[in-house]
């Protein structure tokens, strides 16, 4: 596969730094025991952001979903708001860079091997920062291509999507089919054949200049970006709202785009290789944007 | 909690060691990289034998499953079987105990942060051998109780439970349950209230005479130990089968009992805080333990 040789080639030139537990360790030395729950089970919740003028972007929303995401799976988190954002800044810092990736990792811990969540010792925080490159143009530009994975999203009386944990396989067995088939991502449907999300992106469509994105009860992550366009769209008086909508609804609307923390509005322009509207990312999509990239500017 | 506790103080005097792609740990030294997909995407596959009469217990049939799960979420092994067997001889021989608790897992390795499986440089290979105790003699002569989880077995659409994969959220969800309530484990049901399995063992009901266990069609793993008492069954010529079950057919069954490699059979007495049958390990549990334990003692 020559793009994931590329972005692998890519990825060694990459700045990072790690902090396990306070600790601040090159990336060749930031490892864990194979005893964490982590490891072995996928027992963690996590959060993603970047920085924008050198600040984390909309870091109290994301705690805040951290702690939802700790209390739906009974995850004590041991450690305290304060003591994740001074981890966060510190590492932030350490690695001075303009435009930089945050992930921060609460694992269950280590403990005997067994699933009882009784067994651990006490949680892990791992915080991986990054160097983050700005995304192709293209993206923005012609928008990308999507699949509907045949694989069905998780559901929420299983585990449920709003939950952010380290149980990601659902989603790269879809991200693993759009890749087979040569595309940027997939959008996975509910066991009713609802539209629920990509497999780290929320998604939107537009008909009529009205645009919606799927409600919670569909079973997705309630994304941040979701929420601020959300927002940006009631202030900005634009006809933005939750609703289900299903592949026949989504093939016919006018345009299509991604929201994500990294990835911010893409336009979507193909969907398992047919065009979204005219193909082309559409003018409603361009001017959340405009809208989105004026928030971003304006964060400090 | 203080069964927790126990455990957790047991766990510091078991004997333990690591074999990370060929190099043999110790606990306190076995590490992996936060970059590994294990870890941060539950991206991995595993298995669990434990030795009887110093060989590992059939090993050939735990790594069929191993590539089974591989193939179900297009994973490629970068080891050999005869590599694989190797390395848990290596690590089993040095740890040189009696009885043995091997857990075998393969990642898809480390790489850059992203779902995309090509982001993976190349597999990582864990084995961790243990002491592994007598399970409590009260297991068998008492027998265990169980509760019907809430939480919804994943559905095969979305992560098919035959994959033995490192995504355990959902079943850590229903071991939460279990222990809240005091109980040993939690039963798990399907979307459609079908009987599927425990958090980690198969499970099978007696009714006049007749044992069955629900098809793998239900959404389930194919355990190893079930699939030896299949096969035993058909040799003595019991009425042993495939048949689905819900909750009113489990409550109204004469006996009840959980298989899994590192229990071997356990009666199960209670669900629900209810008796099964007259609340005592059965006449038909007990004879199948028998056979088991002869059919284990033999194995070389």
């Amino acid at each position: 596969m020559e793009y994931a040789s590329e972005e692998l080639r890519r990825s060694f030139l990459i700045k990072t730094l790690v902090n396990i537990n306070g600790e601040i360790l090159s990336k060749e030395n930031a490892h864990i025991s194979v005893f964490d729950r982590g490891f072995l089970f996928g027992d963690s919740i996590y959060e993603v952001t970047l920085t924008y003028n050198k600040t984390p972007f909309l870091l109290e929303e994301h705690l805040d979903r951290l702690e939802f995401s700790a209390e739906k799976i009974s995850m004590a988190i041991g450690f305290t708001r304060t003591e994740m954002k001074e981890q966060i800044q510190r590492t932030v810092d350490k690695l001075a860079l303009d435009r930089v990736y945050i992930r921060l990792i609460i694992t269950r811990g280590e403990g005997e091997i067994g699933l009882d969540p009784g067994l651990a010792v006490g949680n892990n925080l791992v915080i991986i920062v990054k160097e983050l490159p700005e995304n192709p143009t293209s993206w923005y530009e012609l928008g990308v291509d999507m699949i509907i994975a045949d694989v069905q999203r998780n559901s929420k009386k299983s585990i449920d999507p709003s939950v952010k944990s380290g149980n990601y396989l659902n989603n790269i067995l879809a991200m693993t089919q759009a890749k087979d088939r040569g595309a940027f991502d997939a959008i996975m449907l509910n066991y009713k054949g609802q539209v629920t999300e990509a497999t780290t992106s929320n998604i939107w469509i537009v008909k009529d200049g009205k645009v919606k994105t799927p409600p919670l009860k569909t079973g997705l992550l309630s994304g941040i970006t979701r929420q601020s366009l959300l927002k940006l769209g009631f202030e900005r008086n634009l006809e933005l709202s939750e609703g289900d909508f299903d592949v026949p609804e989504l093939m016919q609307a006018d345009e299509c785009f991604l929201t994500s923390t990294t990835k911010g509005i893409v336009p979507i322009t193909k969907v398992d290789g047919l065009p979204i509207g005219d193909g082309l990312p559409g003018p409603m999509t361009r001017k959340l944007h405009s809208y989105y990239r004026e928030f971003i500017s304006s964060y400090r």
